[in-house]
């Protein structure tokens, strides 16, 4: 959609959140030429742990700037992730997570992360937002998927500045059609430090193995035949 | 797009700035019969008066609950709004307005608070986010236009548990094609206590009469032929 005569932009947003996938997803935009802003947006989940990790991630990567973003959606509830009151699932199954929506689904979140992701493009000129968003081996959330992505993208165009301007900000997630066994060997390859990425939805201070986020995590590693660095609570 | 077997939601989130506009599109909702969940957002915005109007408009309006939640877009940058070393223009006429989008654009601001709406309208089970945007008297904002609110409406129904449960969350702006005029009757026969709304892009404590937004404002009062109950600088 971008007019021939404007110069492409030479940078991107990374939503870091200091998972594997937010961090690999930051990988392939530094792979592409592109100097990163990395934001990290703590929003009260369990997990801050975290939010360390997308600090020691940012600066792995190399990232022109990083930035934290406090946004209480822990006040609004409606989530085993920021509502400790809550039970986070245990034990389901790839097929299960693919046929429901898990109590941790956390209301609107990517919608909000990608509202802010493009605040900031748009502020820093750059040309898209990078996200890790994933379809394949994912907990079921339907803001991981290609059509939530491709629509808030369409929103953008019209609702911004730049897209008014006809240099709407783009939405990627070179992860979304990849298995969990690719996206760990495309770490691998890009140099991601793994060993500094953190999944586990509990916080710590070492993975519960159990969650839907650390199946996922351990099933992509066993399939890339990889060992995993990050420490496991000692298996049941 | 609501299956009929769902029951209606009888409550909504309004996004209340504490401006005439958001403050008339909660009244609205609340003539409909709704049970007003507002939610003000603290963006770091030169008027933080507004904010404390939003308060006084919350009570006013009897709504169920009332949430401030800081969001730091001014961290950001790239808004004279926010930004106090930028220039606020003044003067300038309706038409101009429509014509070019001013520097009190704030990168992707509606796109952040319907996010943040649809987080808090999913959490709380509200059917509908109310927002204040109008089309016709505006200062040229993009995300203040019907086909940005129709987008984002698209986008919430394929990126939240709701809309995949065919019970999407509805944005509903009912001034969006409404003059400035037709707005102060609407917000005159709803009972909003227009003294307490703030609409100047400047902090107070009068306010200036000639940013965009009093330029709307004053517009509206003088072909609705009724007196603003807030104090202005004494007029060039």
């Amino acid at each position: 959609m971008a007019k021939g005569s404007r110069p492409r932009s030479k940078s991107a947003v990374v939503l870091l959140s200091g998972g594997m996938d937010s961090a690999t997803a930051a990988a392939v935009a530094k792979h592409q030429g592109l100097d990163l802003h990395a934001l990290t947006i703590d929003y009260g989940q369990r997990h801050a742990i975290e939010v360390r990790c997308a600090r020691k991630l940012a600066k792995a990567l190399g990232a022109a700037s990083h930035r934290t973003v406090e946004v209480p959606l822990s006040g609004f509830r409606g989530s085993a992730l920021t509502d400790a009151s809550r039970r986070v699932p245990r034990g389901r199954s790839p097929k299960r997570m693919s046929q429901e929506i898990p109590s941790t689904y956390v209301p609107a979140r990517n919608t909000v992360f990608l509202a802010l992701g493009a605040a900031l493009a748009e502020a820093t000129g750059a040309g898209s937002v990078y996200i890790g968003a994933n379809a394949i081996d994912y907990s079921g959330y339907p803001d991981c998927r290609p059509e939530f992505l491709r629509a808030f993208e369409r929103a953008l165009a019209r609702g911004t500045k730049r897209g008014v301007e006809g240099d709407p900000i783009r939405i990627r997630a070179p992860l979304v059609r990849k298995t969990k066994a690719q996206i760990v060997r495309l770490a691998l390859r890009h140099g991601v430090p793994l060993e500094h990425t953190w999944s586990c939805y509990l916080g710590g201070p070492v993975a519960c193995g159990e969650c839907d986020s650390c199946v996922l995590r351990l099933k992509g590693f066993r399939e890339a035949r990889v060992t995993d660095p990050v420490p496991y609570r000692a298996r049941r």
